[in-house]
C-alpha cells in the first residue's frame, strides 16, 4: 500500500483540511493517508480548540487513516523544528509522499529555494544574524536576509507562513536524505491570517473559524465551513467538556506560574532568552487578560506566535534542558498512534516489523522524556475546566486507547 | 503606655474576639492592645476568608490599636514554631502582658506544665518518639506521651487546640525569658471545632462562622455572632472582589502545581516528608475537589491540619530550604505594620527608637526572604479572583500602606 503523508493541526478540521486531504491522495495515487498532528498545543503556541482526541475523530471521520501525534518538543516550536520533527515521523511510517498546502502553489520553488539555501548556508546565516542584530524577528530576518542573498533569483517567497513551513519540509527531505516525494497545493483559501469568515466560499481559515467559534460560542456562522463529522464532533466536546479551549483560559495558571518563578527560574525556560525574564515578571503584575499581557509583553524584537510559545512553555515548565534532551536524538523518539481506521491497521500491521522507534498505542510501561512532557501539556491542557471535567479529560491520556474508525460502516469502535 | 499582646487570625472577627480584647485590656490594664495577625494563610494551613487587609479594619474598628503580620513561615506552621514567632513579634513591641483564650482558663496549670515539660523534655521527646513511631499523629502523640509522663499530677489537658496554643506561648516566654506576664481567660464559645452555629449564645466558633458564610454565601444566619463592623467589612469584601477564600478556590492550582512538579521536587517543599510525596501524585489524579482530595490523602499518621499546610507549601511552593533559611534566626525579621489607631500610632511613635529589628510600612526598598515568602503567599491568595479584582487584590501587597484609623471620628484616614 502506498501512503502519502500530511502534516496537520486540524484546529478544527474544515472544508480546507477535506481538499487538502482529497488532493493528498488524488495527486500521489495513496491508497492510506497518514496525518502527523500538534497534540494539545500547537506550533503557534495555542491550545488546541478542542483536544487531540476529538481532532484525531475528526480526521478520521474525514479520511485519514491514521493519526500520530507530533510530540510537544516538536509541535511548539519555530518552523524549522516543527517541519523536522513532523517530516521524520511520516518517513518512519513509511510515507513515500508528502503533501503540503502553501500559498505559492508549486513545488519546484520549494526545490530550487532549499537547494540554493542549503548551498549558501554560511552566507545567509550571517546576513540573518546582521537582521536580528538590527532589532527584526527571526522569520522577518529570515526573509530579508533571503531577499538581500538570492537577488534575482526566482524564490519562495518565504514571508508567507505556510510558503516558510513547505520550505522546511522539503530541506528536511532533503537533508535527511527521505525517500520522499513532495508535493504541494495551492491554499484555496484566503490568506492563513485572515480572521474574518468569507462570504462567497466554503473554505476559510481556520483562524477565523476559530475566531468566530469562541467569540460566538456556537457554531453557527462556521458551520458551513466544516465538514459535518467537524461540527458535530465540536459540539459534542461542548457538550461534554463544556468549553472550547482559548488562551485566554490559561491566563489564571499563567499568572500564577509566573508569580511563583523567580527570574532565575524563568531564565531557563525554554524560549526565555535575552532577558525576557524580567519583562514578562513586569508585564504580568500589570495584565487583566492574556491579551493585555501580550500587548504589555511584545516588541519587534519577537513574533507574537514566538511569545505565545514562549508562555506555553512557561505553563508546562518546559527547560531548556528539556528540550535539548529530547531534540538532540537523531530519531523520533517514538510514534505514538492517536487513530486509525480499518485500512490503517492493515498498513500499520505491514510496516510494525520495520519500524526503528517504538509505536505506541497506550501509556503504560514506555516512558521517555518527550512522552513525559506530552502528559505534562495535556494536565497543562485541561486545567481550565471544571471537575469532573478536567479530572475525565486529564485521565483520557493515560486510558484511552488509539480511536478506531470502521470506514465502511462509518462507526467508531470501542474495545 | 502599657500594651497588652494577642495572637490572632479574626477569621472573621467575631463576638467572641470581642470579649476577648475588653477583657485582655480590662485585665492586665492596658492602654493599647497589640494584635500579631496570621496573612493570606492561617496556622491550620487555610486561605482567611478575606484578605489581610479587610481583617485588619475589623480589629481597628473593634478595639485592637495595633495590627502587625504574623509572617507566612512562622504562621502556617505547627503550633509550636506559630507561638515562637508570633510571642517574640509581640515583646519586640514592648508588650508586657498576653493575653490568650484557652480552654482551661487558668494560667497556672500553664505556667506549672510548660515548667514541667522543660525539666523533663527528654523523657517526654522520647516518649513522643515512641508514640508517633506507633503510628499517632504529632499532637495526638504528645497528649499521649504527656499523660504518660506527667501521671497522677494536675496538668493540662493538651489535646485541647487553644489549650496547645496557650501552653507554648507561656512556655516561649519562659524560654526566651521575656518580660511579658502571660495570662489567659476561658473560652466562652462552645469548642474550637464546633461545625454549627449555637442557638442560645451570641458567641459561636470561627470554624462555624465560615461554614455558614462559605455554604450559605451570605451573612444571612451568621450575623448576630458578628460586631456590626466584621459583617459590614465581609459584605464590603464579597462586593468588590466576588468571593469569601476557601481551602476549594485553590484546588485547581494546586491540581495545576502537583501536576508540574515531579517526585523529587515534590520532596522538597515543606512538610511533604517520608514519602507524602508519592501518596500526594496518587490523590490528586482521582480528585475531583479539594475535599475529595484530603479524603484521599489524610492516615492516622498526619492530622487534616498537617496536611492542609502541607498544601498550602505546595501552592506557595515553599522549600524546607526557605524555611529553614528564615527559622534560622533568632529575632523576628521585621515588624510588618497593617495598621493602627490613633492611640497605635502615638505608642509606636513612643518604641520606635528601641525597635531591634526593621519596622515595615510599605514594601519599597526592603527586602527578606520572609517578606518575599508573604508576598508570594499573597499572590497565590488572590489566584482564584477574576480579573480585574485578582490584579488589584495582588498590588495591595505594594502599594497600600498600614490602614489608619481615627478611634475617636470612628474614620479611616486616607493619604
Amino acid at each position: 500500500m502506498k501512503a502519502v503523508g500530511l502534516v496537520v493541526e486540524y484546529n478544527p478540521f474544515h472544508n480546507g483540511h477535506l481538499y487538502h486531504l482529497k488532493e493528498a491522495k488524488a495527486q500521489t495515487e495513496s491508497d492510506v493517508a497518514v496525518a502527523v498532528m500538534s497534540g494539545s498545543f500547537l506550533q503557534r503556541g495555542e491550545p488546541a480548540i478542542v483536544s487531540k482526541w476529538a481532532r484525531t475523530k475528526m480526521a478520521l471521520m474525514s479520511g485519514v487513516d491514521i493519526v500520530v501525534e507530533l510530540p510537544y518538543a516538536f509541535a511548539v516550536q519555530k518552523a524549522e523544528t516543527f517541519a523536522k520533527g513532523a517530516v521524520s515521523i511520516l518517513n518512519e511510517l513509511g510515507c513515500r509522499s508528502l503533501l503540503f498546502g502553501s500559498e505559492h502553489g508549486d513545488i519546484q520553488a520549494f526545490t530550487t529555494t532549499a537547494a540554493y539555501t542549503m548551498k549558501h548556508e554560511e552566507t545567509l546565516n550571517q546576513e540573518v544574524k546582521k537582521q536580528i542584530s538590527m532589532g527584526l524577528s527571526y522569520p522577518a530576518a529570515m526573509a530579508k536576509a533571503f531577499q538581500a542573498v538570492a537577488e534575482g533569483e526566482r524564490m519562495l517567497d518565504l514571508s508567507k507562513p505556510n510558503n516558510i513551513l513547505g520550505f522546511h519540509y522539503v530541506k528536511t527531505i532533503i537533508c535527511e536524505r527521505f525517500q520522499m516525494e513532495p508535493e504541494t497545493v495551492k491554499r484555496r483559501s484566503s490568506d492563513y491570517h485572515d480572521s474574518f469568515l468569507p462570504k462567497t466560499s466554503q473554505i476559510a481559515s481556520a483562524t477565523s473559524i476559530r475566531k468566530s467559534l469562541l467569540e460566538k460560542e456556537s457554531l453557527r456562522d462556521s458551520r458551513c465551513f466544516l465538514p459535518e463529522a467537524s461540527a458535530d464532533e465540536l459540539n459534542e466536546y461542548a457538550r461534554i467538556f463544556g468549553l472550547w479551549h482559548s488562551p485566554e483560559d490559561y491566563f489564571p495558571f499563567l499568572k500564577y506560574s509566573l508569580y511563583m518563578m523567580d527570574t532565575d527560574e524563568l531564565s531557563q525556560i525554554y524560549e526565555v532568552e535575552e532577558g525576557l525574564e524580567h519583562r514578562v515578571k513586569k508585564a504580568i503584575r500589570k495584565a487583566g487578560s492574556f491579551l493585555e499581557y501580550m500587548e504589555l509583553l511584545k516588541t519587534k524584537r519577537y513574533t507574537w506566535t514566538r511569545l505565545q510559545r514562549m508562555n506555553t512553555h512557561i505553563l508546562t515548565k518546559t527547560t531548556k534542558v528539556d528540550i535539548r534532551r529530547i531534540l538532540g536524538e537523531r530519531r523520533p523518539p517514538y510514534l505514538r498512534l492517536l487513530g486509525m481506521t480499518k485500512k490503517g491497521q492493515a498498513y500499520l500491521a505491514d510496516k510494525k516489523k520495520s519500524l526503528s522507534v517504538p509505536l505506541i498505542t497506550k501509556i503504560g510501561s514506555f516512558s521517555h522524556p518527550s512522552l513525559r512532557l506530552d502528559i505534562k501539556a495535556g494536565q497543562v491542557y485541561s486545567a481550565p475546566l471544571k471537575e469532573p471535567e478536567q479530572t475525565m479529560l486529564t485521565e483520557q491520556e493515560y486510558s484511552l486507547s488509539p480511536i478506531r474508525y470502521d470506514e465502511d460502516s462509518r462507526t467508531f469502535l470501542r474495545k
